[in-house]
């Protein structure tokens, strides 16, 4: 890793970098020479240690309202130490360790202000533009081309995100582990502890046992819940999650009853909290019905590939004492990471059996291909080897 | 009003009294003689002095699925005085004053030793039943037929319920006012406070401006909202709704957009509460898309006329921070409303305004009528009148 010297030598000037770039809608990342501009005002050019892919990449990748921005620089769930910093950011400083965060907190608004949601508008997430910077430029090019951002860029050797998107975190942390803090893992444990707040003894049912999922149980078990039934078409997915607290599997396809049906069976009326983590608005339907009437909590991980998908729910469910809540990014403000990455110090949890590949930068496309194919959880690219 | 020694002189007998029957689905009620059991182990028999008509008496009154149900008896908004108690029943005394609750609590299950919901499964109502008894059976007769029952049965002079189903207040209580607490106020309210926890400033909008509504806005109101937005397609619920804290009132009917876009223009993009308080699933999905994003919540306080109702939810918007919850009696638990009386007596709410109408028992049809008609927001009924 760089030292503070190392990066100062960069401070300032064009980086020309490695990425991994989108040409055109659903085509694959091509490793590619890229141009990284230097941080403006209030703006944090940062060396991607590690990165790794979420389903929410893949998402934008396929997203056909997108085409004019392209060729575009996709990733968010990354690990990385501070290169150099714009005009005016005092929190920063050449050498930081950091995570980039997706979701940013001016910490100024009255969400910011409050515990009551998480999600900054300032700078929440809109994959609909053509960069994650509040000023709505990119701050990458690509030969001689403008190259339009998402997230956090962090599909590159060298990112620039805003001062308010970035958190620092204890330098001996190991990188190549708690970058998966910055999306996956972090918005399943925070969908177990901030969202659902799950009590000692409570029944849990996870819908898709991907990485967001494994990490809500583990949230789950951490928090004391006696039962937590994966639920997944996957069956490979189930020996995994027991690794993580699940403690009995469910395969839809296995059942000749609806999924909520023999979930309700299986637990006497119904859990006490249910996760979507897949992004599927059917499922989405099974675990809000997979509740216990009356208290049960559906949470809401999955983010669906269409804005404009829907869902039906009975309100009958709902006055007899169903909820609905969703979960971005496990309810997580970017201030709370650095004390989450105290906490998976202090072994209170563990995430490292999440990575399932370690791949260099130039084998990317095939992280790309693993997820897709659903044969990994997550893969850490190493940016640098 | 009777006292101790009145009530004593029918204890242990069968008592013959009137009662609003209804003889079929659908079919106006028709005041009869009946005869009411004595209470037996662990029941309580009350003497009914002022009953209310709530929609969810309507509800049951038309549905078709309940015609072997029949001749029934409903209501449950009441206020009366302890007749006579059954074996083991140590908490009640002839004379006591007290509200039936249509939603009993059995202080040993999980759910009434948590605050997580105020449902308890074994005393929640179910119209698809003949009675309100955990035993089944009805404690009413008319004509030498079965007379089945619903909700606390209070159309009549006498009623039994399960102690459960009943609680003490305070005997200064002005019982003609205070009956209102047992469901419609009650429910609204407690929407506002147990469910929604309305904080200063926030911001609300209420769809339908019946009881409910005009008693969530009062809850608004009491707990310092900042601007309570009133919808309803009936301009004249417009000025009876100021009396309960609605600042401005919109009627769809006069919008060119959908009323949810025509909320979230007048409110920057969203309420901070929205309450659905009708029963029509295409208002509560209104409701939902009222919400402010991220952190707004759409509390359905109205209960379809079907079980089987649907509404279509977009989970984009759940995923960017709307939740959605139910309110089922405003989250009181019967025990929490001796105090609620107590606060009412305090003055530090008002109620009286959303009865419209006061009729002798003999014109009960009329104050049916009204309520259909959308003319009363609660007409209060004299049963010995």
């Amino acid at each position: 890793m760089g030292s503070a010297s190392d990066e100062a030598s960069t401070a300032g000037k064009v980086i020309s970098c490695k990425a991994a770039v989108i040409w055109a809608v659903g085509e694959n990342p091509v490793i590619e020479q890229i141009e990284v501009a230097p941080p403006e005002a209030g703006e944090v050019r940062i060396r991607i240690l590690y990165t790794s892919i979420c389903h929410s990449d893949l998402h934008v990748w396929k997203n056909k309202n997108t085409s004019a921005m392209h060729p575009r620089l996709l990733g968010h769930e990354a690990a990385g130490i501070v290169e150099s910093v714009g005009e005016g950011v005092s929190d920063f400083t050449p050498g930081d360790h950091v995570l980039p965060i997706f979701m940013g907190e001016c910490k100024e608004c009255s969400f910011c202000k409050s515990r009551k949601s998480n999600i900054c508008p300032k700078f929440a997430v809109n994959p609909m533009r053509g960069t994650r910077m509040v000023d709505g430029k990119s701050r990458f090019s690509v030969k001689g081309q403008t190259l339009y951002s998402c997230y956090c860029s962090s599909f590159s050797q060298y990112t620039v995100v805003e001062q308010q998107c970035v958190v620092k975190i204890n330098p001996n942390a190991e990188m190549d582990k708690v970058l998966l803090l910055s999306c996956g893992a972090g918005t399943g444990l925070g969908s177990a502890w901030n969202i659902a707040k799950i009590e000692p003894n409570a029944t849990v049912a996870i819908f898709g046992l991907g990485a967001v999922g494994c990490s809500v149980a583990e949230g789950a078990r951490v928090a004391g819940a006696s039962r937590i039934i994966g639920v997944d078409v996957n069956p490979a997915k189930f020996e995994k999650g027991k690794l993580f607290g699940i403690t009995e599997s469910v395969n839809p396809n296995d059942c000749e009853k609806p999924i909520d049906e023999v979930i309700c069976e299986m637990t006497n009326g119904g859990v006490d909290y249910s996760f979507e983590c897949v992004g599927l608005p059917k499922l989405m339907e099974s675990a809000i019905k997979s509740c216990m009437i009356p208290g049960g909590l559906a949470v809401i991980c999955g983010v669906t590939a269409s804005r404009d998908a829907k869902m039906e729910v009975m309100p009958q469910l709902i006055i007899r004492g169903v909820s609905i809540t969703g979960s971005m990014y496990g309810g997580w403000k970017p201030s709370d990471i650095p004390e989450l990455v105290e906490r998976y110090m202090r072994k209170e949890f563990h995430i490292d059996q999440l990575i399932t590949h370690r791949l260099p930068f130039a084998e990317f496309g095939q992280a790309w291909q693993l997820l897709i194919d659903g044969e990994s959880l997550r893969s850490v690219i190493s940016c640098w080897d």
